[in-house]
Order: C-alpha cells, then sequence, then structure tokens
C-alpha cells in the first residue's frame, strides 16, 4: 500500500493536480473572439436574462455538477478541512467525466457550519446543473442535503450515502438469488449509521427488506433507546422491528446479511460463524474491511464483498454516481427519488448475466454502466 | 452586428455554452483509479493535511482562477443577474486558457449583497489560486476587492477596473510616445467614474500623470464637491489639482487627452476641436464608443482607440488578464500590486517596435504578449 500511496503522490505532483478547464470553441482569431466573447456574448446574456433556462442550453451549466465538500469527513481519514479534500473532490470530478463525460468541478468550502453550506452552495447554484455532495460528516449531512434539495431547483444527492446505497442494493439482489434468500425474510444487519449507513438501510426498505438492524458504537438502535439524534430516532422507527438490543456480537446471532460501514477489524470469524447458513457479508470499510475476505470465507460466509479493488466484488461508488447524474442532466430530473435509485440499482444487477459468489457487480470500465444507471433516472 | 448576434447564440447553443472539464491523468484501469483515487489518493490529502501550502502543488489550486461576478454590470447591459453572466464568465474563462493556459472557472452568484459576496468568495477560495472579479457594479466592486484582498492569502483582481487600467496605460505609453506629449504636463480627462475610470485614473497618477480631471454624471469630480460617495472623495483628493468644476464640454477645453469610460456618443467633434492640438481620444465605451473614429479624426484627434475589434487600436483586456494571473501563480505573488501593473504596461508598450497613429498596442493574438505581461509579475 505504501507504494501507491507514494506513486499517487508523485503522479499528483508531476501533473499538478488531476483537472484542466478545457474551451469548446474555437478561439484564433478575431472573428472567433467576436462569437464566443465580445460583442456577440452580448446577446446570449440578453436570451438568458429572458428565460434563465436557457443557461441550460446555451452555457456549461446544462452538462456541469459541483462536487462540494466541507472537508469533514474526508474517506475514511476523518475531519482534515477544505484543502486536503480537494484531492477526492478533483478524484471524483475527473470520474464522473471520464465515465459519464459530465463536467464535474470541485468546490471545497471552508466552513463547516450547516447553514453556511446550505448558503453558500444555493448562491453558487447558477452556474450548475446539479449537486453531488461528499465527505460531509453526519448528521450535517442530512440536513445539508435535505435543504437544498428543497430549496434548489436542480438535482441534489450526497453520494456518500445514495451512490453507495444504490450499489449496495444492485450487488445484494445478485447476492441473494446466489444464496437463495428472499429480500421479506431475510435478517439483515448494517453495522455503522453515519451517512452510508442510514442512507441505506432506507433504500434497503423501499425496495422491501423488512428485518433490518441498524448497529451504532453504542449498540442496536431501537425506538426508544434514550440517546439517539433525531436521524437515528427516524431510523429507529423505521427499522429493528423487535426491538433488539445488545452490541454486534448478540444481534448478529442467526442474521442473513452483514454490512459493515464502520471500521477496521470489527466482524470476527466467530460472528459470522454466527450468522444464518450461508450468510452475506459486504464489508465496506476502507481500506481496511470489517473483515478479511478470506477470514469471512473461512468462516463460511457465502458472498463477500469489500470496498476494496484487489478482491472480487468491489463495491465501488464509481458504478453509480456518473450514470445518475448523466441521467438526471440529460432527463431534466430536478430530483433524484430513492424509486429512481432502486431501478438503477436492479439494472445494474442486471448488467451481470450470470452472477457467481466471485462477480455480483459489472467491471466499472464496462461502458454500458453509465448509459444503463443514466436510463433508470427519469 | 444582428449577424454576429444571432451567430454567437446558435454557436453557443450547439456546443452546449464553452467550457469543458478535462482529466489530466489517465483512468483506464484499476491501477489508474488506485492512483488518481483511493487508495492512492488519501496519501495526498494526509501530504496537505500537514501543509495547505502543499495544495498548490498537487491540486488544481496551482494553475486556476475563479472568475466571479454577480451579474449586476454585464458589459454593457446592466444588471441582469447571475445566470446571464454566465456567458460572459465562461468566455473570459476560455480567453485565460486559450490566451495564457491559466485554468478558470465561472463562479456566478446569486446575490448582490457586498458582504455575502465577500464571505462566499472567502468560503470557496480553498480551491483556487487566484481570484478574478468581474462586471460586478461600482462603488460594490471597490469594497470587495479591497476587502478580499486584505482577507485571502491569493491574488485577486477586479479585471474591469485594473485590467482595463493596464491596457489603457499601455496605449497612452505609445500614444504619448507618437504626439510627442508627456505625462507630466499633458491634461488629461476621464469621462466616466466608474470602476474602470477610477482605476485607470489611479494607475496613471502612479505612473506620473500630474493633472488627471474625472467626470461623472454631475460633472467635473473636484475636493469639496458635495455628492461625492466615500470612493469619489478619495478620487477627488487626487485628482483635479486646479479643482475645475464644470461638465464634459467645459473641462475638455485645452486637454491633451481624452478617455471616455462612459457612454455611447457623448464626445461630440466640437469638444475634440476644443482640445489641444494632437489630442489623443480613448473613446471606449462598448459596442458604441463615445466618438466614432471617423468623426473624432475629422475633428483632429491625433491617435484614437477604441473597445472596438474593427477599427485600429483596439482597448482589449485580454492583452493583460491572461498574463497578469499566468505571472501571479508562476511567481507565486499573494497581491498583484500596480506598480506590477505599470511595469506590465510598459513592458506591453515595449512589445511594439514601432509604434504608429494606428498601432499602439500589440496585436492580442502574438504568442509573446502573455508571457511578456506574465514576466511584470513579480
Amino acid at each position: 500500500m505504501s507504494d501507491i500511496y507514494q506513486e499517487s503522490v508523485a503522479l499528483h505532483r508531476q501533473s499538478g493536480g488531476k483537472l484542466a478547464v478545457a474551451c469548446k470553441v474555437p478561439l484564433g482569431n478575431k472573428r472567433d473572439l467576436s462569437l464566443a466573447y465580445t460583442p456577440g456574448v452580448a446577446e446570449v446574456c440578453r436570451v438568458i436574462a429572458e428565460d434563465k433556462n436557457e443557461a441550460k442550453a446555451l452555457t456549461l451549466k446544462g452538462n456541469t455538477v459541483a462536487v462540494v465538500s466541507d472537508g469533514s469527513a474526508i474517506l475514511g481519514l476523518g475531519n482534515l478541512g477544505a484543502e486536503a479534500a480537494i484531492p477526492v473532490m478533483e478524484g471524483k470530478c475527473a470520474l464522473f467525466k471520464n465515465f459519464a463525460g459530465v463536467d464535474a468541478f470541485p468546490i471545497c468550502l471552508d466552513t463547516q457550519d450547516t447553514e453556511e453550506i446550505i448558503r453558500t452552495v444555493k448562491l453558487l447554484a447558477p452556474v450548475f446543473g446539479g449537486i453531488n455532495l461528499e465527505d460531509i460528516a453526519a448528521p450535517r449531512c442530512f440536513e445539508i442535503e435535505e435543504r437544498l434539495k428543497a430549496e434548489l431547483d436542480i438535482p441534489v444527492m450526497h453520494d456518500d450515502q445514495h451512490g453507495t446505497a444504490t450499489v449496495v442494493l444492485a450487488g445484494l439482489i445478485n447476492a441473494l438469488k446466489l444464496s437463495g434468500k428472499d429480500k421479506e425474510s431475510a435478517q439483515l444487519i448494517i453495522n455503522g449509521a453515519g451517512a452510508a449507513g442510514d442512507a441505506i438501510a432506507k433504500l434497503l426498505l423501499i425496495y422491501g427488506f423488512k428485518n433490518i438492524i441498524c448497529i451504532d458504537r453504542t449498540g442496536a438502535i431501537y425506538e426508544g433507546r434514550a440517546d439517539l439524534n433525531p436521524a437515528k430516532t427516524k431510523l429507529a422507527a423505521l427499522t429493528n422491528p423487535e426491538k433488539k438490543a445488545g452490541n454486534l456480537e448478540d444481534v448478529i446471532k442467526g442474521a442473513d446479511i452483514f454490512i459493515g460501514v464502520s471500521a477496521p477489524g470489527v466482524l470476527t470469524g466467530e460472528m459470522v460463524k454466527s450468522m444464518n447458513t450461508d450468510p452475506i457479508v459486504f464489508a465496506l470499510a476502507n481500506p481496511t474491511p470489517e473483515i478479511m475476505p478470506e477470514e469471512a470465507k473461512v468462516a463460511g460466509a457465502y458472498v463477500v464483498a469489500t470496498g476494496r479493488s484487489d478482491y472480487p466484488n468491489q463495491i465501488n461508488n464509481v458504478l453509480a454516481f456518473p450514470g445518475i447524474f448523466r441521467g438526471a442532466l440529460d432527463n431534466k430530473v430536478r430530483d433524484i427519488s430513492d424509486e429512481m435509485l432502486v431501478r438503477a440499482a436492479e439494472k445494474l444487477a442486471e448488467l451481470v448475466p450470470e452472477p457467481t459468489r466471485d462477480m455480483i457487480l459489472p467491471d466499472p470500465f464496462n461502458p454500458e454502466v453509465a448509459k444503463t444507471v443514466a436510463s433508470a433516472i427519469y
């Protein structure tokens, strides 16, 4: 890993970051200038002043997404601030372009105040056709997303929540098929109740799972637990129908599916052994998962997925977010709904014609991925 | 003109605006992804978290400028708001790239409140290596620029002020040479005391002009005039040493130089005739100048410049701003000072080896222009 790290720093230093701006029109002579800039551009301004909607057709707005972060939850590294967030946001923008032809620009804000983030994104919105929120800590991220979705007329999505949830669901759909389990009877544990855990739980409920228990640092979340914040109170009302209490070791017994969005090494082989037959284990802590795939398999896991590219079944957001925004821009979608994301997950799952225990998701470099996901966003 | 207008709208519609985002690193396989994005990028984040300055070397920040407007003074069109400003800002970004290799991104803010603009630009600053303010109405633009220069650690310049002033000075240096006039004795009238007029007056004073009279809608600005706002009070203290009162027609009599940054047609042939011998006329209102060049020449003007590309001697900001920011980024300049701009103007003037009455400035497509200007910004 340390080689990858040093090589990555060297690559970034050599290229001076990853993004450049490119000009799509010729600027080689005076006539070009008079069309792209003054005096011709004045008419373009007048057309938009009369009808703001024309900005989508006549400017970069129609194909451009802001990737917005406050640097408060960068990858698994924590709260490193705005500058340190740039390499991740720039990388995300590069993926948007490479995988779906979406022009994306990194916006790393020098504030971690919820109201100020909301206000700033609203002030910036005229130039953008969509807002991808990224690496913003929970529970702040919930209010920011909810408010921006309500107050802006362009699509807004927090990828750590909904991009992740979409890919997890796609993987689960094929894992269920392989294991012969079904969504209505399967018992499912989500370890980690931050942004990703919350969104995964909600999307899986909409898809039709009935029995989900979410676990945070204190233990299983159930209706009536004394210490819940508003987001977790909502989650408690939707999940854990039997109001089970206890820690991971207690509640995982007999469960069919484990989804970890938590911390390295918290799932032991013993716990996997205590699960129902042919358990499904998605250990998504990155870079070090809740349990290493080898160990999970020895303990009896039937399908194992992680966030890593060096093991089979990588739960990689790049399978979802480029296509989701491609579809939202192309289909003039104002709100990206959970129903659209369920549809996207189903289509993603279908892209693997014959799933196996080591291939529950399509290859991210399959050029059909973004198109297929985009076609679900309507 | 109407052809240019319609053709420009068609071009913008066909290309969907003028800017795209490009990726500078390969993303063709898993290994590329692991270097440009996770897991490798985590180390780049950690390096920047330890030393924020590394963002300039490791991210787009080192070569990227924000072109920021509130849409309150778009070209000569007035206050059309944020969306209608996008085509101009996008065009400016295209020129930055084309003429100086600077990556620039348009930021069009949905507010015209001075404090909110200042705050928002500060919150956005982490991603950018410089801030180019554009088409923000006076007097708001003065405070915004002053405060951002003081409160940010990256270069900030309002191009309508200082870019324009730099090119005007460059043109004047050669016009003075041709006409045999000199800066210490020349009487100079600046008609229009908004953003551009204010900055031109101040830069020319620093260069060594002694006798400048600025005129606003009420007439000549002089110390003690009752109705002056704070910006004009400062200007009055620096200019009009004889405290002349009166309108343009009154104070232009005997003057050597007229610089108009005002309105179409306000300078008559009679007024030009009332000037000193071999007068210099820079009629910069755009697209229709204060006087058409043909008429100014008939009335005796020795050198005439306008903002138009279809006449000789175009005072075109593209001669200055790309090179100014190129130099500021390359030379790690924190503040773009008036001294740097005077030096840039002198070097721009020198780029015309043998100035003539119809060629006081270099061709904007001369590839030496941006390099030469950049070399003055240190």
